[in-house]
């Protein structure tokens, strides 16, 4: 391992500068205008595997945008490592809120500030770098692929299909991935389970034309007012989902389960200090950690309606809309759940307007048994580098593919991100700091080998 | 008066002409960026009333947008007649549902389409043709004033201020508006009521940043989400607004002022076809007509928060807005319903968010009495030209400042617009009825023979 150290060691400043390359593309997937940076972005990483050490690597085209696809074969019999990641990143508005231009990577206190710092160009990068390491000192010692795609955040729809043309190819013992958090750089945590997601949009329309609010206030039903009386009933005072049959598959905890989940370390007062909040807000009954570890939740991603510029336009908006976004756990079924939303959204409409409900995308929950061989080699390596034995953590957050890959591929994965929560992901400011890089880098060669001697 | 229909007559297509290019200013007072446009619209009026027959036109500089002033005294015994209107119009947004260039007008259907081709600029030109129709014909009964702001949809603010320096200036007998609808051209109305405004902003804040929905999502009171539970609360199931002390100065309509209030035709089935709506909506116990006339209202006229592009963005928003205005109706005091709405607002807030509540803009209800002079000579020239005697009406509308023109210039207003709810002012593809325009130019020299004959 000292020799994989010394080459880290060596080359980490050209291993920033070329991740710094990768932040630079734009590769927006949400917005259809970054297309052609979608495939610049994917033809970078295919072009930088190889250097690192891939005998091969291709941009695979699909229905949407092209899958990286790479691997080196050191041994028929040695154990197969397919590591996942995504080259496409978040919108960046509220630009206006960032302070580094998003697409052009700055180091500040020991940060990368970017778009995809983190999520998850910054986290792949250290797999990339790994490999690389691994490659030029003679000492993967174990076969590995990697699948990087380009729309993880639009729901990876065209990934399901890419796993189905190619299960052959893509056949392996686990698929290491690192687009998770852990708890803080003091508490070390393995991702053992993770949110499904059931994302809508919903249009309510009242009036064929916009009306002055002075001649129809009062006598017409302005779908601005409709929108947020719908949505509001959509959780009660006890902060619970009030859709009939949303809560029928949830797997309640034990007490004991309970127990043990609450036991991570979370103090309130510096949650809220964190954010910024006077309070926090959620399903009574819970803590926060179960709020976001075990508890669906709805939330409202993005709402509009009407006049929304400089000064006062008095209106009534003909429509107004929301995307609406539910986190999920096992064993809700995020089919089943976008089905019950619908309906319940149209049969609480009132006849005053009419509304359109749409299913934009959705994921399954996924969960990871702590005594898989990965999961045990991820452990000793985490405590080597961390000197903690990293705790096991339900995320909030959705990774739909994950679920995916399980019933297509039948390969369990192994979730180990770097991630803070003050990385601000999905958010303005995006960073990763270097430590975590570097811990990163210092971990995944141990992974390797200890799944190595697992066999 | 045969002169007169004879000038108009040989006239009228070079009046619609010289109207285009009034119209063809985008003269937006709600945008910064056209204030040039408020002074090039101001300067092409005050030339126009030169030319029309003023003995003199001023572009009068305020804190905001200039005021046009005209006058032509012809004798200083005569009774005079302030004519207001207001050069400014709306915003055109959403401007991808305009079938022509909002300001591009055009001649279709018998109606002139675009941006103030009723609301003011088309109503307002009817005026000064009416003008220029009596003084080249020298049969001016009366002084005639004009006084046209460029502010009226964002508040008037300027004119308070420059009615109070110009008291001398603007000294008259009535004041005539035609910035108001009829019922219809077979049902000819002349307003003596107008509902007052208050309009508010509300900005809700969460956490500091954009949160990832996955990470938080279930634990942090989202901000979208808070804003449609504090809005939805606003009005209750019975439609009734829930701020405390909002119906304390409301007056009560007598049972025999109902009748009688009800009494002008109005068609339930015509009117939800019209807007092509399943069903109308607002305060228990009232009919659509009382519900715009005579009850005040609360609309959401805008609200915005979080991701509103293209495809999906899992985000908890830091912050959502809205603009939110109520119609008020006498004895209501808008300044006293603005305080109760921001006290109210911020006091259902709860503590995971804060709030803060600005007054935009506000106004007064105004009566005007049906035995005025200038009332009954509307009436008289109405029915002459409608063939039918024009029903007194309640408009749900606002235009502020005709209760500040009553309370600092002491003189009423006669508010006899042309205008039809089809011509649908504010929204997108607004238009004005050339038949409504030809019947505004007979109506209004009718008016001044018979105002000055009733000294």
């Amino acid at each position: 391992m000292d020799k994989v150290k010394d080459y880290i060691e060596v080359n980490k400043d050209r291993f920033i500068s070329e991740l710094f390359d990768l932040l630079r593309i734009p590769s927006i997937s949400a917005q259809s205008e970054h297309r052609p940076d979608m495939q610049r972005c994917a033809e970078y990483l295919a072009t930088a595997l190889v250097k690192a050490g891939a005998d091969r690597a291709e941009v695979m085209p699909t229905a949407g945008n092209p899958v990286v696809y790479a691997e080196r074969i050191v041994d028929p019999k040695a154990r197969t490592v397919l590591v996942y990641g995504h080259y496409d990143v978040m919108p960046v508005d509220p630009r206006d809120e960032w302070r580094t231009d998003p697409f052009e990577p700055v180091i500040r206190d020991g940060r990368i500030w970017g778009r995809g710092a983190d999520d998850d160009k910054g986290q792949l990068w250290m797999h990339a770098k790994a490999f690389e390491a691994m490659c030029a000192t003679d000492s993967l010692p174990c076969n590995v692929k990697f699948m990087l795609e380009g729309e993880e955040e639009i729901g990876s729809a065209s990934l399901y299909d890419f796993c189905r043309a190619n299960r052959k190819l893509l056949k392996a013992d686990i698929i290491l991935v690192s687009d998770t958090s852990m708890l803080s750089m003091q508490t070390p945590s393995i991702t053992c389970g993770l949110r499904g997601l059931a994302y809508m949009e919903v249009e309510v329309t009242g009036p064929d034309k916009d009306l002055h609010s002075g001649l129809f206030g009062g006598a017409v039903a302005n779908p601005a007012n409709v929108l947020t009386r719908l949505v509001a009933s959509l959780i009660d005072a006890d902060g619970r989902v009030t859709i009939p049959g949303f809560y029928d598959d949830v797997r309640e905890l034990t007490p004991a389960e309970r127990r043990a989940f609450n036991r991570a370390p979370f103090s309130l007062a510096a949650y809220k200090r964190s954010l910024a909040i006077g309070d926090v807000e959620g399903e009574a009954g819970y803590t926060t950690l179960e709020r976001t570890g075990v508890r669906p939740s709805l939330d409202v991603n993005g709402i509009w309606g009407g006049y929304t510029g400089e000064g006062t336009k008095t209106v009534i908006p003909s429509k107004a809309s929301a995307k609406i976004s539910m986190r999920l756990v096992p064993n809700q079924d995020f089919r089943k759940v976008s089905k019950l939303f619908e309906r319940h959204f149209k049969a609480i409409a009132p006849k005053s307007v009419k509304v359109t409900v749409k299913s934009l995308h959705g994921g399954m929950p996924y969960v990871a048994p702590t005594d898989m061989p990965a999961y045990k080699a991820a452990e000793r390596a985490v405590t080597e580098v961390f000197g903690k034995k990293p705790l096991p953590f339900y995320s909030g957050g959705s990774i739909p593919i994950i679920s995916g890959f399980e019933s297509i591929l039948g390969i369990k994965s192994l979730l180990i991100g770097f991630g803070l929560a003050e990385d601000a992901i999905h958010s303005p400011n995006e960073s990763y700091g270097l430590e975590q890089f570097e811990r990163g880098l210092a971990t995944i060669p141990l992974f390797y080998k200890y799944f190595a001697e697992s066999r």
